[in-house]
């Protein structure tokens, strides 16, 4: 079994031992396929005695449509010279990435391959503003969502009023997490912005959709991660700190909203979180360190609660008490999240995982939490639509 | 181990108990939803005792960006009554399902599920068909090939000239490759074509690319597709004739067809086989039935040779003395073929891993390969760009 913050013995099938990420960037300009060079040659590096002939098959994850390429992997494949390996393209929106661990880890348990490279990416600037909006647009249902003109911010900010009606949630308790976010992301040197925001910054930014102002919002980016899992008894021999993957969860709610039973925390990722603490033997106070998917400020709180480091209504009085700050509770995007990093849909899974091993193996600089020894990502594909929950540990 | 045309020891880990289509069709009006309601309630039929409660998870197989839906594997999920189960889009171009099929095998192989449904679909009918073109264009490197205006009959051609100008292979026999699928095609009622076609009609049929006619090329269609597998003992307790997936192959091309070392072949699709033999512990002799990816005539004939049914230039031999009739050495795609049933790309390969599964329980009707034991699905995305070679056995 595995103790809080102590020495986690690696009983799992399949260990992460190299993650890497490209910078996240609104500024466009380079290629897929740059963009996935990136990231794969920190993952490459950071694993050490690995080289490409050790790698068994790539799976390429990314929210289709965002960019012209169709058919990306084995063009990515190609450039990263692992032609003729296996590889595919998987796709839960923005939690791709994590879904793209889920198989890693289920086609190395099968015993079909022993080394396999999680390659996440969105090139985001490529079409026009108003196209992405287009493509985001039908990621609701089209034939009866779609047409009422949804869209990201609003759906969330449906969520946003749902819980500030049930649980007197304030717009200054949302804002709140964007100021914890933006003080971590200034010393992400990956983040597509790094200024520190103060709670008057956040309430005075432009409103976008009542009660979500700008700072409470993610901004899509151009990025790629890289995380490569490898066969537990393989690991050792390639890296001196494998992380092992110790509990996996993956649910869906439906994608017509009205259908939904609640709108103050996503089914899905109360579900998700339930699979991968049984399956990993812990309970939500084990956990030293967590990513969540804050794609809006508002996210974050349900996150805190769906994930069960708070009771439903409790989520803003966590970051009121800076519980997940730094020597709180249970200290959460301490990378900066999505709101500091930005969002590059198909990228963002691998970002979290590399911010968890970096933290589990005592690498994360000046936002190291203490003694960290097992760590949660969770990320969410839509709104709230795909959740995938995945403890990490030493 | 396996004996040719004898009874099967059902030694592998996991099996398919349910399979079924939709019609293939060129005539549109039907929603993904529904096209993929009509696949899996065939499936959930043919596989008797179960019920939806069992599914474990989805995996959708589509190739993106041929309709306007995003995020379609939620809203399959949800119309079949399957929230909150976990559900992912996976693609490899029109060798979807057969990658789908090779993910849950591995989902199940490694514990994390039991029973999962492997659903394609494609919807090609609701865009224009130079929307469609578009698209299609976009699966080449979109830096490197596809300005110049390459597509798939023409990459095709390319294909069958630089065969016919090593091996001497001729238009006619090309076009009896169709006059065969489309003899067997007459039969199967899911097919979008069930004309006879003779060598004239074929080789009268308008140019569309030197050498490749009209009836060279198979033609688009909205469709889908289901398969559902599970743990091989439990089974046995679901469908009476279990068919066991015994070998798995999977390979990947360069995109850019200026840099493959072959144009007389496909080297994934040669790869993917012998990693599926291997596994199977079978040689291409011990093969009773097979479907093999016939987008175009040619593809039918590189197909015969990179799957060591036919020695290098030898395919068209093979069709000429009718060796891939029901009767010959190897039939191969006695359900019409895609040049019969039409192409949905996502559906494909699900398509093709039904007709292999009723030839192996012996419920193939009037097209029934004589006590077909062990079959074999190849199944092509791209330009031999992905190949899946998949064996199954009773």
């Amino acid at each position: 079994m595995i103790n809080r913050g102590g020495k986690i013995v690696n009983n799992s099938k399949v260990s992460i031992i190299g993650v890497g990420q490209s910078v996240f960037s609104r500024k466009g300009g380079l290629s897929i396929r740059e963009l996935c060079f990136e990231a794969y040659k920190e993952a490459m590096e950071d694993a050490g005695n690995l080289v490409s002939q050790n790698i068994d098959a790539t799976i390429v994850c990314t929210a289709p449509n965002y960019d012209n390429q169709r058919l990306p992997s084995p063009l990515i494949n190609e450039y990263l010279g692992l032609t003729p390996k296996p590889t595919f393209e998987v796709a839960t929106a923005c939690s791709s990435s994590s879904t793209g661990l889920r198989l890693g880890w289920s086609l190395i348990s099968s015993g079909l391959h022993d080394v396999i490279a999680i390659i996440g990416f969105q090139k985001m600037m490529e079409l026009s503003s108003q196209e992405v909006q287009q493509v985001m647009g039908k990621a609701d249902d089209i034939m009866f969502s779609a047409p009422f003109g949804t869209m990201m911010p609003i759906a969330h900010a449906m969520y946003a009023r749902a819980h500030m009606a049930k649980f007197g949630t304030t717009q200054e308790q949302l804002a709140l997490v964007r100021v914890k976010n933006s003080h971590y992301g200034v010393s992400n040197d990956k983040a597509a912005y790094r200024k520190l925001l103060s709670l008057e910054d956040v309430m005075q930014s432009v409103m976008i959709s009542d009660p979500l102002k700008k700072f409470d919002c993610c901004a899509n980016a151009d990025g790629a991660s890289c995380v490569i899992v490898a066969r537990s008894d393989f690991s050792k021999s390639v890296h001196d700190k494998p992380i092992s993957i110790n509990g996996l969860g993956m649910a869906v709610e439906k994608l017509n909203w009205s259908a939904r039973d609640s709108l103050t925390g996503f089914d899905a990722t109360r579900l998700a979180a339930a699979q991968a603490y049984k399956m990993a033997g812990l309970r939500p106070e084990d956990i030293d360190v967590a990513e969540v998917h804050d794609c809006f400020t508002i996210a974050e709180i349900l996150a805190y609660e769906d994930l069960g480091f708070a009771a439903p209504g409790e989520g803003a009085g966590l970051i009121e008490q800076k519980e997940t700050y730094i020597g709180g509770k249970i200290p959460v995007n301490v990378d900066g999240g999505l709101l500091s990093k930005g969002h590059p849909v198909g990228a963002t899974g691998g970002s979290q995982i590399r911010t968890i091993v970096r933290q589990l193996r005592g690498e994360a600089g000046e936002t190291q939490v203490n003694n960290a020894g097992v760590g949660l990502v969770h990320n969410v594909g839509g709104v709230g639509t795909y959740a995938n929950v995945t403890i990490l540990g030493r």
